[in-house]
């Protein structure tokens, strides 16, 4: 099933609007084997609108707009498209009054501009919009089909999820799709990870690997282009075992997993209680832990470090040390955690002390270098590591590097 | 000075990746009065690239590309372009060398595969790509101009400011251009942002002024549409005149500015120096103070009290303090800044106390609800707001609160 979407709206054209609902359009239409075949965007202009609707219909039997449902002035697409169809519009007094109870609900009234919002194409089918206000509408006929999502995100998304898809499955059921996988690794850099995928990568055709590097470590996509949905999954599951086989904990999640989250996991199941020294990540790392619910169990919290003065007053870590060995060294980062680990009753904890940049490196220690400490009840371990990158970059990585080593310990 | 946009990636159609260069290209055009009317997504597929250029060309005169000029296999969008214009590929050794050294910087070698990189149409301009290493191309000729750029974003970013923007400038001199100016606001609802405002909105005209409520408050975007460059500067900075008398501290700052860097050299002016105290935001306010470069010389350091225990005995607030109010009070905040401010040697301090969700709420103390506590030298100040949104985002807004009213303290 080949399909086209148009995308419209002037913010788009302009920059103002990065186009987001494009990729979930993609990934989502493409796991059930509906492939998109080009993508169109225009601005809020019944003219050009029209135009694009009529030359994607003219090369694929289906079509998908997002934007152009809204109350203002600018959102004249639905009455192009029913143009198209030669369906008239009507006012349809049962959406009418859905609108004014969701208004009610957020303490407001609706504007007059919104009853154009009311006004349906007879002969569209007319999908209720759960999640905001605009319905989604579903036109078929001589032309072919057009399926109009409201641009908003997140009702976008869900009408795609829990409306589209589902009706388009039906009609698709011998479709051959595209699906994949993405297994998350870090602490272990692109070049290592391929030496170790050695000639797997060849022989796990006809899916294919795709080595994605980022912030948090590279990413393993995994992709089966063009078959059976069972066939898709089948492959899919023996590849992702065989690379777990030859990566082990280099691979600490799948999908949208964050590393935090299954790091907690791990402590609340062996009763341990996590406590943090940061310098050179100034918090980051308390950030991404307790950005994950429930953390407070397992998270008992931790020292900000910036200055050194507040390495000693606050975590006891001794003068002589940090004048020995310099403020960012492994024998400090390991007095770090243990001060932490002491002074908040905790039973493993993390010590990070480094150079963010893009100042304050040297020739033994360039920018990018972090010394790390870890403690797990009596042990510890140490380590020193030089992170590419920017200012961003360097704390992100460190960060990650933390969270992933204590990991492997608990 | 009409121009369409192709951009080229079966990724893109597959949505593995989100469009970004397309936003940036819309901004820094229209900028200059380069109008994009339309932009086209194709896969990696000669017959698709053909086709959409062609189509484009047809409709504007000038068309950009993006992507489909690296090293893989399926990158072929320079030879069908070079087919368009009758040009033949030739292997450029200049090109090769520059690569061979670039590579070389990194420790590698280029494989076999990077050879046509170097193939460069005979007639086109190459323009040095000093971010990466695949050339931009300028064709013209009867058909008409193509500029292709690699889709890389931060290459594609710097070629088109430092490259073709300057070169289509001297080709655009009398044109009319869409620019916009953002004034960053927070700590003010969008409605009463609205009130304050009031009828100012349609005296701008000829500019528009839109709302753009974000987690970090709500953006004001002034536009200009379709005027003279100079007309438009002016007429830009006279509006953003009007809304700072309105909106006084307010608005924090211009365009991708952080509050946070803007804080530090309000500090740092006043020679304060910075101590935080953070419960519900984990070091979130740590981690946004320490991503700004140089803020070692004003922020110590700071205490991620998660537990109470933490509370008590690295911040020394009172346990009968948490037990009259609760953790989550005015009069713990204060305590808890105080002894940050204290225990860490500083002249400034937050904190921060909450429930970010999305369990622990009350009937008196619902989720979203932090209590804040601000010192700057002996005046102490505090607040008790209850923020909407998830997790992710009441921490984010109890962040920037508490950023905010900081720099109007100091």
């Amino acid at each position: 099933m080949d399909l086209e979407v148009v995308t419209i709206g002037t913010e788009l054209l302009l920059g103002f609007t990065v186009d987001t609902n494009s990729a979930v359009l993609g990934r989502d239409l493409s796991a059930i084997g509906a492939r998109i075949v080009r993508r169109t965007t225009v601005a809020d202009d019944p003219e050009a609108i029209g135009q694009a609707v009529s030359q994607a219909l003219s090369r694929a039997s289906i079509v998908i707009t997002t934007g152009g449902l809204g109350p203002t002035r600018d959102d004249v697409s639905k009455r192009v498209v029913a143009d198209l169809f030669g369906f008239p519009l009507r006012f349809d007094e049962a959406i009418w009054q859905d609108l004014i109870a969701r208004f009610r609900r957020l303490g407001r009234d609706p504007a007059p501009a919104n009853r154009v919002q009311a006004e349906v194409p007879e002969g569209a089918t007319v999908i209720p919009n759960r999640w905001g206000t605009a319905p989604a509408l579903w036109f078929e006929g001589p032309p072919g089909i057009v399926i109009m999502l409201p641009g908003v995100p997140n009702e976008m998304r869900n009408l795609v999820r829990h409306e589209v898809v589902p009706r388009l499955s039906t009609r698709n059921q011998a479709a051959l799709v595209v699906r994949s996988r993405m297994l998350r690794t870090t602490s272990i850099p692109e070049s290592s990870l391929a030496q170790r995928i050695g000639d797997l990568d060849e022989k796990l055709t006809p899916l294919t690997l795709a080595y994605l590097p980022g912030l948090h470590g590279v990413d393993l996509r995994l992709t089966a282009w063009n078959l059976p949905p069972e066939e898709a999954d089948r492959l899919l599951d023996q590849a992702a075992g065989r690379l777990r086989e030859l990566l082990g904990d280099f691979i600490y999640g799948e999908g949208e997993t964050d590393l935090a989250a299954i790091l907690l996991d791990a402590l609340r199941q062996r009763g341990l209680r996590l406590a943090l020294a940061e310098s050179c990540t100034g918090g980051l790392v308390g950030a991404r832990v307790t950005e994950i619910a429930g953390s407070s169990d397992v998270f008992a919290g931790g020292v900000v470090c910036y200055d050194n003065a507040v390495k000693v007053a606050l975590l006891g870590v001794e003068p002589g040390l940090i004048e020995a060995h310099g403020a960012v060294s492994e024998p400090v980062a390991v007095a770090m955690a243990r001060g932490a680990d002491a002074r908040l009753s905790a039973s493993a904890a993390i010590g990070l002390t480094g150079i963010a940049g893009p100042g304050g490196g040297s020739e033994d220690k360039p920018v990018g270098t972090v010394c790390f400490g870890w403690v797990v009840n009596d042990r510890i371990e140490q380590a020193r590591y030089v992170f590419l990158g920017n200012r961003h970059e360097v704390r992100q990585r460190a960060a990650q590097y933390a969270l992933h080593r204590l990991w492997r310990m608990v």
